[in-house]
């Protein structure tokens, strides 16, 4: 059994993907038109009432988007990427018989659960999923449907941690955090190594889908949702060695922009309550994914977007992209499309416009809660 | 100027291939796990209370989808590749100097408006689309935003083709039908063209997708939906040489599976008034459609399924494959999932299974129509 340095570093990132590419998804590139077009429009006069920048000329930036779609990915979200890498992992260090012989266990009700659920089941190993008994049945059904047991609890995460912890005195399963993790940070982090490499084979192909008209063969920005914070954290660690700027975006209501307001205090948030509809992201930044993006070397910046913003970028890649994503996976999207600081960063920074890679998370919804969405 | 002799046969839909390929999308064609085990367990016992089979062991068909996603087609619908074929074989035929002094003219409230619109423009043509005046305005915004002129008249037939007739007076503009047509037959009918040799190609790469675990090279059976009977004629055109059989799917909702009642009457069903979900298929089957549908040597069936079955499709394809689709492209599958006809046909005639190729055939809908459909 050997130890292993856990430093954040590009070279983990690779390490990860190979451990994990066979038992996920290459999800695909989408390029829109249509998006680009929006996006590279300046937003109407109307839109900035009421915000800072009122009675002043809306930006006019370039943008031209690579979609990375996780909705696509095994059970519909990048979760199964950092779930997949931490058991590998784990097996690696403690041996596949104690991990067999133990189990893990987590508390989610959402992406992670099934994430964990499911790489679990494939590796032979018992998982226990805490869930709060107010969970959506399709949610519980889908956990119960990769094998996992599940174990309700309260709502709060005192009720939630008390079962975690009673399942652990029970089982000695071993616990597997949705984000504040190291391996579980890498494994979200394969997200970015793929997208770099599927855009640079992309453009080499099709230059015309590239703001430089020829290959650059690196994005200039790539944006990620920020909710625990281990996408963004993972992908902003692959990227630390090239100069792609990776940014970070959140939802602003009910201060559910907490990693923006603690670089912006120059302390981490340690506790968000809010109900935004990017449900994926009402959590606060984990301590680990802190520690990278809160260095502005790796992460250039955190933006937040109002629901009504959230929700039109949400129609746009259903009606036009055609593509189910949830809530949570455009907030970077509505930031390159909404947020005008944004805008007007990429208009000063690149006057010839920025190739922009951003990271649908997820897909998971149904079709009635997109009709109370929209209702 | 040469007259060209109009027989629907695969060379026809070859050539068509090579006229209109720069000007569509290669769409693609996606496979998924969930789908393929669902279809390929038998129904409910309490899912055939009511049928002619009730009270019977439900089939166990062994199937395997090949989803040719014509939602992502420009427009977002098949209909782009028999309105561009259809214009560029008229230029062909009268001269590009005529066509634009002229210009062309519809009448449609849906996918073939914008499609027509769309080809026009590229083709700078001058085009009149007559759309009732209580079309959604979304669908009017989005014609006159590829720059066709909109002309209102009101619902019925007879109304609109007074409009359509005004129109050409006017302008002596060409007509161009939606589906009735040969050369619009001949463009829809390259969505087969392009499904056989993608399966071809995705099969040999992966040949574990197919029911018989390597490559035959051509699809057990093709289903497409049913309106006007375009897409349908022109994709049986191009299988006519091959082994694959071609189905149609229709909506059995008041009386909207003309087609499907027409065979078993021996004669078309010439019209049909029906408020199905599935809004592209409320037309009857065309003239010249008909005479290749009804031909068993080019279709082996068409089939019918209920609302129900059709929202239980749409709700399956957005919510597990995460593609947003409009009710009348999921009919085939809904056909293949829960018409026990159709399943007991399969099992009966390949105890291996089927791979089946099932065309979506567009995308064009709204979260809002989402969410009433499901409310």
């Amino acid at each position: 059994m050997t130890k292993t340095i856990h430093t954040l570093t590009p070279t983990a990132i690779s390490s990860a993907y190979s451990l994990i590419k066979p038992y996920i998804h290459t999800t695909p590139l989408l390029t829109n038109t249509t998006l680009n077009n929006l996006a590279s429009t300046p937003q109407s006069i109307d839109a900035l009432q009421g915000t800072e920048y009122e009675g002043q000329t809306p930006a006019t930036p370039k943008i031209r988007f690579f979609f990375k779609c996780e909705n696509y990915q095994r059970v519909g979200a990048f979760k199964a990427r950092g779930a997949f890498h931490a058991l590998l992992r784990l097996i690696e260090e403690v041996g596949e018989e104690e991990v067999r012989g133990r189990g893990v266990v987590t508390h989610s009700s959402g992406n992670h659960a099934q994430a964990l659920a499911l790489a679990a089941q494939t590796l032979h190993i018992p998982a226990y999923i805490v869930m709060p008994s107010i969970s959506t049945s399709s949610k519980i059904a889908g956990t119960k449907g990769y094998g996992a047991e599940v174990i309700f609890s309260g709502s709060t995460s005192t009720e939630r941690e008390a079962v975690v912890a009673e399942v652990q005195a029970k089982t000695n399963a071993i616990l597997i955090p949705p984000y504040d993790h190291f391996d579980i940070i890498c494994g979200q982090g394969t997200t970015g190594l793929e997208l770099h490499s599927q855009y640079a084979a992309l453009v080499a192909e099709k230059p015309e889908l590239s703001v430089h008209g020829s290959q650059t063969g690196e994005l200039d920005a790539v944006i990620t949702p920020v909710g625990g914070g281990g996408l963004n954290a993972g992908v902003a660690t692959f990227y630390a060695d090239k100069s792609t700027k990776v940014f970070g975006a959140e939802p602003s209501f009910e201060g559910g922009d907490d990693c923006r307001r603690g670089l912006v205090a120059g302390e981490r948030v340690t506790s968000v309550k809010t109900l935004t509809v990017a449900d994926g992201l009402r959590t606060p930044v984990g301590v680990l994914n802190w520690e990278v993006i809160s260095d502005a070397n790796k992460v250039a910046g955190v933006y937040a977007v109002t629901e009504a913003q959230i929700k039109a970028a949400m129609r746009l890649v259903l009606e036009r992209m055609k593509v189910v994503v949830e809530p949570s996976a455009v907030v970077g999207l509505a930031v390159c499309l909404f947020n005008e600081d944004f805008r007007r960063r990429v208009e000063k920074e690149a006057p010839q416009g920025w190739d922009v890679g951003v990271v649908f998370s997820g897909g998971n919804t149904t079709v009635e809660a997109i009709g109370k969405l929209f209702a």
